[in-house]
């Protein structure tokens, strides 16, 4: 694996690659790696004749107020992870030569960015979109690979590609969990033993909300109603959202429709640390 | 000459044409061709294999009170000028798959796209960025091709694509004029004959700033007044704004330092018709 701080550089060793008909799968990361993007990289693997993967924690998609300093880092680790996976590229930019002190350039998606995540962190998918864009510039890859933890933001980065030509495919992983049924993120790391135990609630209530579903529960309320009692059980946990929403628009469903499907899904913030989890259903 | 509609067909006789090392020139139009968009296609025909125009008017770029429906439209002769000046490839996208109704994705290069005509004009820059970038996405070019006299488009796009990494290379051209020293304008067909006969008023007073310069006067205001009393003897002339600014920042001027580069650049309403033009000074 060839670790570049560069892009240009790796750009030269990728063009090189292109011209032999390699296709390129691409796995963005903010690093801190565990086995959801290691998932990624794997499926990435198999797909693909060449496996890129980034390493960048991009300060423009965290708020002011957010945990930018805090988000944990461990670049070794993850290169070493990443080589076992046999990626064979790890791009890791610096952020003065990534961000340069004249850049001035924003990508939003507008209405999907507006929606869950993006009501309580207002310019995080703008900064999500900005650096995958010019990430997507930089590897030019046929596939790129993200996580459906991240479901809202799978959307928004698929809105963006598609409203502007990119000529790239998105391929979205299932989520992977602790045996608890936590959802693996870089974040839980940040979480105290007593939230660390309690966390596993939000799954929990998913689930709730999924079999509910199975069992014929069609409107919202019904089903947000006994979620949110399992979390209110959780002594650390306050609720930023829990909604059922169209799997596309992302907006709320008041009442499932037959065939429809939804995707049941909570950010909930254990003390500072912010988690998100989610379950699609079909009804 | 081909034209086409679908820019995913001309992606495929492009990716042709790129695979044979082939370099594409782009001149990215609003159509009503004059000979300033001519210049642009014969510079990009003697620098590059393969040329492609686009004739698009761009919904995006036009505020809700402008002329987007007045703007000037004739695609046949449009078409014929291409052709004779050998441009392999026109591409004109009808507005609604260009832009379908889900169709939500901004880009936006916030500092330099307030200044000039984006103070009065706010989400024109927004749109002009969007669209390039998506053209910029459908043709893949090696070079693009702008004109001096939207200078300040030409400093944002150039912005936008060194912030996103993009790589193709702008070229910029010289403003071509009139017999009586107007700038060549899709928009000039818009004039009355008494607005016809006034509008040079914009190009003498760029001049009598840069004869001003080269005459040593170094203060914003002294070159502003001279170049403003030639614009009050125009009936018909509203200025909308009237500065010296850094060619790069596009911030004003307040005295010119020796060895400085700026433009001097205006923007005046002739009723409803608005005109811009500029003159690059070195001091």
């Amino acid at each position: 694996m060839r670790v570049v701080q560069n892009p240009a550089k790796l750009q030269t060793a990728l063009a090189r690659l292109k011209r032999q008909d390699k296709k390129i799968g691409f796995v963005p990361t903010m690093g801190y790696l565990h086995e959801g993007h290691l998932s990624l990289v794997r499926l990435a693997r198999k797909e693909n004749d060449v496996v890129v993967a980034s390493i960048f924690v991009n300060p423009l998609q965290f708020g002011p107020r957010e945990d930018f300093k805090r988000y944990p880092r461990d670049f070794p680790r993850d290169a070493r992870l990443l080589k076992k996976e046999k990626a064979d590229f790890l791009l890791a930019p610096a952020a003065e030569e990534f961000y340069p002190k004249d850049f001035q350039t924003e990508v939003k998606v507008t209405r999907l960015s507006g929606r869950l995540c993006g009501a309580s962190r207002p310019a995080h998918f703008a900064g999500v979109c900005t650096v995958v864009l010019k990430l997507l510039n930089i590897v030019k890859p046929d596939r790129l690979y993200l996580g459906q933890k991240d479901y809202q933001q799978v959307q928004v980065i698929g809105q963006m590609i598609k409203d502007l030509g990119f000529s790239v495919m998105i391929r979205m992983a299932p989520i992977v969990r602790e045996p608890d049924g936590l959802a693996m993120s870089s974040r839980n790391v940040l979480l105290s033993k007593k939230e660390r135990e309690e966390a596993p609630c939000l799954h929990r209530a998913l689930c709730e909300g999924a079999r509910l579903v199975k069992r014929g529960v069609r409107d919202a309320g019904g089903l947000q109603k006994p979620m949110r009692e399992i979390l209110k059980r959780a002594a650390s946990a306050r609720v930023d959202y829990l909604e059922i929403v169209d799997v596309r628009t992302l907006r709320p469903v008041v009442k499932l429709k037959k065939g429809q499907k939804a995707l049941l899904t909570g950010a909930v913030f254990f003390k500072k640390t912010r988690l998100i989890d989610n379950e699609l259903v079909r009804v």
